[in-house]
């Protein structure tokens, strides 16, 4: 169990983005009793702000925002206070262009968009880092600020000279020596040894982009340089201020940023949640279960989700009624501390003008949002801080890792679409539908509080994995991987005993061949215990056991009666080799009688589309019952008697939940399993 | 009734583009006898000579020209004089770098190609005002010359810094203030307030494209811009030869250009006509109508069309026998005074050697296009002047705007893909169906003239629409409005009153929530009264009446029974309000019910591909009856008796109209309704 | 019959890319023995290895190619020894950036992957130049070397000023005057009339790209330039080696170069044979045979193929057990005097390391694609000198033409997509099917050894090639043409006498239009004589003979009854026509009865997936047979009696071929029909 993000405002909050400097002041009234009106407990004020707090180099216009937070503060609203950092002013791009963002040709961009800024900028550093000081100095003392939101959604790259520079800092930083690096990167190839350190480039277009060790390297180095803004602003924030903690908002499963090192860095990951239209729940899920994967299990903020629609898609149909409030105990389940949206109101002007708002442009509570909001809103209240800090207890980990996803994408052949996020959440997916609990990991990950790891596809198998595993295995835990695993180490350099590499000794097989299967071939998964046959596609490992016993063989073309499910016993567990991509019954059954060997299993028998997952408080197991579902459904929760956070009163047995409904059900920790 | 273009020329011009210049002399008599064989009356030259005029700055070569039109004025051909400004010669370009155009990036072009000139470059005004001046007084009495055709096909956008400067003085005009244009822009979004002028550029890409105020006032701008060319060279010709008409080749619904403010610069619309391949009659019978519209119903010319096929669309067909005569004469009862075509003869060279034309490589004249061209002019030449100047006299108007297209296509959400093109149309062709004469206009148009007003999807209402729409529904008439309406103002600011803006007093109902709908999904329309079930989809509004009837609601989803076709009383007329994207069979009953209650009607039942349209004369009627079938038809003309104008006899009763066949029938206005 | 490649290796040299250079010494030695046991002949070495050669400009490191070239030696094994200038170092791009290709908007790109120098540049020709220099000094009595192979795979434009520069010589060298230039580009159209020869430029994107003659000769120029390099390492190489055989590797139909012009300079083709997904073995016979018909029969060697799978198509598939040998014996039967692979040993990074190689990453010789390479080897090793510079003899040559292959696709209508290299495959395919070998012509061929030719879409007619198909047609040849030919001249200039230009002599038409048909849409060929109706589709030449029969004529649409195949009889032969794209059946018959006509017949009936191809050598005929199916066979050789070159036994009558199973026979030249 965790501490509140902060001490002072134990509880649920509930909140969004707000900007009033694109408003008169009159309208500001408006906000604070309409924000009073839905239950509002927390405005994100400040983000993009940094031109109306500074319309001139030497000039600053705080006032506006002094009477925004006393506004706020009087109308008993806490501030998010962001720093404006996320898109600098014209002046400061027409004055020192070194603060311009360069394309992938290494072009320096002209001003505009948002998220512009060369990382490594000197200037840009500059200015950022004075307006947080100012930020910092002048509201360290206000009684509304409750958090410190640093600049917005950090993201992609930048090529310029200024990066290149730093790049090649970075690199004698890590290699030493050109002819380490030569060696890692495979120079000789095409020609591409660096005699000279000046001749290495970031990975423009149309310079050099093949040579796979630079791009991961350069996708590291771009995580770092972003971090080091942030750090920069953080560092000068919280020596004003020790006591309030600071965090800036992810993006889920965000490929261009290494979110486990920046959660590191955080003193609460939050993040903004907007699915794809055709992503499920269980999708959406394992992004909550990321988020709070990246800091080790410690709850999150909810910072942004859109109450209605967002603008961005193709196509962006509105949330069904009853979804916004659904969604939001998604999050609360898998572990977010907060509710909270983008935007307050819509705002006149602006390319999302047309996102979804509490308010909309008719300013009008009379909505059919504005209602969904303010009775979530109650709910929060009334739930007050019996989830907050509250851990979800997994016993099985998926382990998921950034440069293996660059790494993967980047590899040419043997297909060229590697599906990496997708295939980790088909596995994932396969114990969200039976209601166990996961964890998502990391390389550097503790393995010993698990009982199950499984590491789809991981192509990439750092320094030292490879031990953890086998002592994972040796005392008894149950490994997973799949096919395309460790070939190459970490600067991409294939590993010289074939693969799986270092993972061939816990898995007790090697990988002789790889085959790519097109769009409409499948082949088949025929268990040798006489049990379903299968289906499997994509990639096909031809392997060999060395040591390993054969639990299924292919079923058909020339590999046919070749290993394509593996499992070696190794010390007190046994490491598993899927070989081939199957089809999400085969995880279902292989995961099923996985998790009863380690007699791990959800308590309840659910109807499909029916979610209950958990969160673990010093003495209570707060239950959440979810229906996904757009029809009613009866369940049966057995004999243990809950009780009811919202309604109040005692819940056993069955129990009805009409579409889309939610149900939050607390039980004292013995009476949990 | 209009005056001829040219009161020395009153029949219906029969002519083409003409580039003597790309071949010898000894080709121009093969021309100029072939062109009387094929009953040609007139010939457009200079297009695009530029370089043949003017090999050097300071070398003129007119003689060939003077040579040209001598030839064709002995034959008795006429001339449109074309202006050679839309493709400068490369000795320009290479001198004064300026002239050349800039690419969506900022980055000046090289030359080549056509329209590659900025439309702000000081040197490129310069030297096409000197050529059009030299051109004017060269051939000012010129007998063969009876129009002047200045440029061609004017479009498309530079960026460039020239025009960026431009720009911000067009800015200063319209804004007057920073505080004014940071206001409108809603600038404050994303911290892109301007603190100077200077900081403003063109919506540059990876620069400000996201600012939608700002992009369509540089659509605005970039209209001027080009406009300002051609006024530039059109007041230096008139100053010269005031008694000769001017013209610029216009594009149909050309998306780059807003021509409602060319039409006002031109002595009369010409226009090029080259349909899509999938393009039904009516959807060109609509840019027809858009033509005419775009001058208050003035004829037009029609100055382009291919005799057999175009070469530029992904597959090329060619028009079938009979196709080139029908849709020539679908121009004329749509208000066309003339057929003309690109080109006389194909090119040996150049990337248009594979278009259509007149003649073809081998110069033949015993080709099927060749004789149907012939056929063709004797035709025209039988029909004289008996429909120079007659009018399209329609009860019901469209209201297209340039402004409103860009705007919607610039908005992000709720879908991509806004379909404003297809979706007036789409209305446009549940009245063609009906054989009902429709008036393309505009948010300036005068509306009294008219009983129905038809605003699809008007999602940007400009100043002082909302005000004559009421006075027109008060007087009587009926305004058909739908979905996705009245959402923004001129620069694209969001109404705080909600949607759908200024126009919810007439309409009666307020917009509060808009869904999306996905490709493959739809909703239903069920009208109260027990009528039919209608399909609708795209977007669907969720909207409350205030003080508007119900006439349908939604037959599905959560917003089933609200409202999705309205009819507010207003005055002595209504307002409907459509609040979802219909299938068709929706809008022929719709439109059906409300034409009876305006008494509108056709007076044949025709059936299926025929289309009977009408001109009028101060004294008579000229009927079109147009069979777009590839199959015989016999219709009902009734007990009226017309006068075939090509056959000479008198018509009434059943007629046979041969596989796209045309008849031309004459009445005396006493003898139509 | 041809002499050895060279006549100290009179044998078919099995062997592959080889780059110690990235590895440490220790793996030579490895290599080596690996090699032996794998019946390598040949390692060709020196590919890429610039850098690894001379790490800065004054500084050379031939050492380790001295160590590797001696360990071959002593290896028993040759050495292919290649220029390393397909990739500079960058030391070299830094120092001189007029190395460096620009891309084709006309900028400079920066270093990095390869084949990316300016074919132009002065430094980069200087380089290439002294390090080929070098190694034919050092290495010319090496005995291990027995072929040069200049740099690698060249390809692809430059569009520098350098280029431009160069460009507008070679175009005062062809045209002599700018009036030719622009008469023969047509150049008024669109004023592009070039005043001064400094005007003219690339062919680059957003300037002039819509000049097709300019295109076209931009492409000639190219393939000029980049053999210019060839040349200029070669004529270096020769004088130092007089008497080892020098070439470059091609890659089968790769539009960027004209091979044509390539094979005149080369000793001897070579090639790498990477076929797509989908390509049918017939497909790659038709590579091969464009590669042996470049060079007019000459055998070849087969350069490169993987061993198992490519890396760069989307989905990368094993070559199932047997393929490998299967494939190699194709290119054998088609011409091939050498099989090859890329590569012998997997890089450990780089682009390629997933690429298919002898070698995979785990180094291990138990695995199924060293096994099938041994077995390959010892094969290749019992053939011995048998095939060697055999020839294939065909009777048919299809006319194949790179700068016909660019205008076409190049021209604007009818259609866009004009399927050339897909067309002339089909045609190709119809006699492959028949088992009827076919030699690949061009237009500059000798058309005296052949009694059928075929020159389908031959869109560009040049000069001299009507007159050579008069000469012989009147000699009794049959000559047939497609739809879409002879509309232009070498300079992409229409004939003045209408289509098929030149060729309407020998056909007897005369093409009036040309429709363009959509892709769902099809017409059908009628033959006259009551036989079949076939359907065809793409484009279809409306037509009227002028002295040729007709053969069958369209079956609907309106030109119904209008010819679509037609036979010229024109001196001892006949000329045919087909109007328009028929389905392959049509093929089928056509050449049946054609090739029946000629008495060109195939020996054997066999069954589907069958291919039978023979080489002659002065005294024998060896005869391939391929199965080319996943299944077993059985086909029936009548009564010849054939020695089986690989088995040791006598064969004939009926023969079972496992899967995939290939059978290599003799028989005396007598014995041979």
């Amino acid at each position: 169990m965790y501490a509140p993000v902060n001490e002072k405002v134990p509880f649920l909050w509930h909140g969004g983005d707000y900007n009033p400097e694109q408003w008169p002041r009159e309208t500001w009234q408006d906000d604070f009793k309409k924000m009073q009106q839905a239950g509002i407990t927390s405005a994100t004020v400040g983000v993009f702000s940094w031109v109306s707090l500074q319309p001139a180099e030497d000039t600053f216009t705080f006032e506006w925002l002094d009477e925004i937070l006393d506004g706020l503060h009087e109308h008993g609203i806490k501030a998010i206070l962001a720093t404006p950092s996320a898109a600098q002013p014209a002046w400061m791009s027409a004055a020192y262009p070194d603060v311009l963002r360069s394309d992938d040709h290494g072009h320096r961009k002209q001003h505009g968009q948002r998220v512009n800024y060369c990382p490594n900028s000197p200037n840009y550093r500059r200015f950022s880092q004075d307006i947080a000081r100012r930020l910092a100095e002048r509201y360290k003392d206000h009684p509304a600020v409750i958090l410190w939101h640093i600049s917005n959604e950090y993201g992609d790259f930048c090529y310029c000279d200024t990066c290149a520079e730093a790049f090649r800092e970075w690199l004698k930083a890590k290699y030493g020596t050109l002819e380490e690096l030569n060696h890692r990167w495979w120079t000789p190839f095409w020609s591409h040894t660096y005699t000279d350190w000046s001749q290495i480039m970031p990975p423009r277009a149309q310079a050099e982009v093949l040579t796979h060790g630079l791009n991961v390297d350069y996708f590291r180095f771009m995580t770092d340089s972003q971090l080091d803004c942030y750090r920069h602003e953080r560092d000068t924030i919280r020596a004003i201020t020790p006591d309030i903690p600071i965090t800036t908002n992810l993006m889920g499963a965000f490929k261009p940023l290494d979110y486990r090192k920046w959660a590191k860095e955080m003193d609460v990951v939050s993040w903004d949640c907007y699915p794809r239209p055709a992503d499920s729940p269980g999708q959406i899920a394992f992004l909550h279960d990321l988020m709070r994967g990246v800091k080790d299990g410690q709850p999150f903020l909810l910072m942004e989700q859109t109450p209605s629609s967002q603008n961005w898609q193709a196509i962006n149909a509105l949330k069904r009624p009853g979804v916004l409030r659904l969604w939001s105990y998604l999050a609360v389940a898998h572990g977010a501390d907060s509710v909270m949206y983008f935007q307050w109101r819509r705002g006149r002007g602006g390319c999302e003008k047309l996102h979804g708002a509490v308010l909309e442009h008719a300013g009008r509570t009379d909505t059919r949002v504005f209602r969904e909001v303010s009775q979530l809103g109650a709910e929060l209240q009334q739930l007050g801080d019996s989830v907050i800090g509250a851990t979800v207890d997994a016993r099985v980990g998926i382990v998921f890792d950034w440069d293996n996803w660059h790494a993967l994408d980047d590899a040419i052949g043997p297909v060229r679409d590697k599906r990496y996020r997708e295939i980790v959440t088909k596995h994932y997916l396969a114990l969200y539908r039976k209601n166990i609990p996961v964890d998502i990991i990391f390389p550097d990950s503790d393995l010993s509080q698990y009982e199950i790891v499984i590491a789809p596809m991981l192509y990439m198998v750092k320094e030292g994995f490879a031990e953890k595993v086998e002592a994972f295995v040796q005392g008894g835990g149950s490994f997973v991987s799949t096919n395309f695993t460790g070939l190459v180490d970490e600067t991409d350099l294939a590993f010289e005993n074939g693969y799986p590499g270092p993972l061939s000794n816990v898995l007790g097989i090697w990988v002789e061949e790889i085959d790519a299967l097109y769009e409409d071939q499948t082949n088949q998964i025929v268990m040798k215990d006489g049990g379903a046959t299968y289906t499997c596609g994509h990639m096909a490992d031809l392997l060999h056991t060395e040591g390993a016993d054969v639990l299924a063989e292919y079923g058909t073309d020339f590999y046919v009666g070749m290993p394509v499910l593996t499992k070696n016993s190794f010390g007190d567990g046994a490491a598993y080799y899927i070989a081939s991509d199957p089809e999400a019954s085969f995880l279902d059954d292989f995961y099923g009688t996985l998790l009863n060997e380690h007699d791990i299993q959800s308590e309840w028998d659910l109807p499909e589309g029916v979610e209950i997952s958990q969160r673990h408080t010093d003495d209570q197991v707060i239950t959440f019952v979810l229906n996904h579902n757009s029809e009613s459904v009866t369940i049966d929760l057995g004999q243990t008697i809950y009780s009811d956070l919202l309604g109040g009163e005692e819940v056993s047995g069955e129990v009805h939940l009409p579409p889309y409904d939610v149900r939050i059900l607390a039980t004292t920790r013995a009476a949990s399993s």
